[in-house]
């Protein structure tokens, strides 16, 4: 049989599993909710436990074990020193512990990461050595790979895209600044814009409040009214996609990628997102630099995390490490 | 006798010239004016006898050639595609040409590239990984380092930092977007507003025009007026601080550089702009992405772009490459 790995989505309401060969498809998967009030152990228990169980499905056993969670990793020994979806693991040593418990080399990386090597390697991707990932939804992230190379940065934090500043001044982010692109485009910012309008002017807000059905106002009532016409929503989804446009003619400028990827939630429903950005790109970015680039969506949605966190540890497993992209996927 | 090169640094007013060891040390050197009027042939005639010359003046004979010019060129081949201080070497096989007349295995790379490949080996950089360096003058140019590469992108322009967007539907740029960095920050920036600005309130101005003793305005004049006291300097000084504050914040994000490197006639001169930048991103950037991250001068000076060139030939001739970073330099 040929080698398979595990990968494991941390995510924010569920974690995913599964059993992943070196084509990037899943051969077996599960997955269970997410229980952020539970102690370390208990979260590492339930995990390994359902490792084993999935495991117990297929024939043979897996060669190494990646693991993709939201949140800052020390890249040389695995260490998760802050995870913001589950407190519990901040500075739980995730690889060694998993190694121990499983006896197979294990790789944790960023969420994000592990997604975008995913779409890299078996995804909208492929075959390119120059790209960004931004994967919008609540929250925005991204990677990036260059010259073959998914970028770490010195602390193995590179890629917080959704923190690049593209409005000096502009409205205030979680991070603290001002006008990051995640404080204009992502879900919760549509959602707060949403709320800051219809307060503003309660008649303009009819449309969005009656899909909101009296629960409060995300990002996706706001899409779903701009779907059918409501002004107010469509000028609200504009400015988020005006705002993605900025970002991206940024990034081209300053990492001439050949595609931009954009992935998430959001990513996927904002309309006529990806259309935007591709032509104003190409209308607008030097010329150099939008030379032969294009965007297009992630191609592998919900499932990129494990496929690519499986594909992290297959590859790693077998010492190719980022560089393979020289000889093509 | 230890091997050294030929590095060359073709700028918009002149064309430095010099031989230089693996340490970095230049050992002999010349410059002429750049004469943007000449035919292409003319302007290479002069190169190839200038370095003629230089070589004579050196016992024995150089291994390589490295030149660093403004534009846009194939990586590959050498071809200069674009040449914004000299357009008739547009479509220039620069590389071709220079290996033909000297038989010497010859390298091209754009002024700011080279300049920050000198930076990395022999200046501000050295013994760093991953850094990002931003050169400020007339206009703004940089380049990134990361994972011991320096990145090209897809088409070799990877690094038009100046161009990232910071302020939405802010002040126009030449590249004509609006809010670029180099359109808030940049030498030609600072001298269109400070003409709006005395045109607004000509009494205002006064120390500005003084200095300018009936000359076209100038960021030099601004900068010396801001170093004098003046009101109206100091606000156009501190403005374009906090626009290179607010890019800094969002490349730190993006790319997560130990370092951030600062060149260039206005990086030097702006008032305390080292300390603002650094101070800034260690206060609001995020924590994982600050940590360990510092803000330093250039080193090398105007010297930059020859040691840059001539130690990116005398590097690649010896087929080391970027990743030599990986045993320290």
């Amino acid at each position: 049989m040929e080698p398979w790995s595990l990968g494991v989505d941390i995510g924010g309401t569920k974690v995913a599993l599964a059993c992943v060969n070196a084509k990037g498809r899943i051969l077996a998967k599960m997955k269970y909710p997410t229980r952020p009030q539970q102690s370390k152990e208990a979260i590492f228990e339930i995990l390994i436990q359902s490792l084993k169980d999935l495991c117990a499905q297929m024939e043979g056993s897996p060669v190494s074990v990646g693991v993709g969670i939201a949140g800052q990793i020390i890249e040389k020994t695995g260490l998760l020193t802050v995870a913001p979806n589950l407190p519990s693991l901040n500075n739980f040593p995730i690889q060694q512990k998993l190694q121990e418990a499983l006896k197979l080399p294990t790789f944790v990386l960023n969420d994000v990461k592990a997604a975008t090597w995913g779409e890299w390697w078996h995804g909208a991707g492929k075959g390119h050595r120059d790209f960004v990932s931004l994967f919008i939804g609540t929250g925005i992230g991204g990677a990036i790979v260059s010259g073959g190379q998914m970028l770490t940065g010195q602390n193995n934090c590179a890629g917080e895209i959704g923190h690049m500043i593209i409005q000096m001044n502009g409205p205030g982010c979680t991070c603290g600044n001002r006008g990051c692109l995640e404080a204009l485009a992502s879900g919760w910012a549509i959602a707060r814009q949403a709320h800051a309008a219809i307060q503003r002017a309660p008649e303009e807000g009819e449309a969005i409040l009656k899909l909101a059905a009296g629960e409060t106002v995300t990002a996706q009532h706001v899409v779903e009214a701009a779907r059918k016409g409501d002004p107010l929503a469509m000028d609200l989804v504009d400015k988020a996609i005006q705002a993605i446009v900025t970002g991206s003619i940024g990034l081209v400028h300053v990492l001439n990628p050949a595609r931009l990827i954009i992935g998430g939630g959001l990513g996927a429903a904002l309309p006529g997102l990806l259309e935007r950005v591709s032509e104003e790109v190409s209308r607008s970015a030097l010329p150099a630099a939008r030379e032969s680039f294009g965007v297009v969506g992630a191609y592998l949605g919900e499932e990129a995390g494990v496929i690519g966190a499986a594909d992290f540890a297959l590859t790693h497993w077998q010492g190719r490490g980022d560089d393979v992209a020289q000889v093509g996927p």
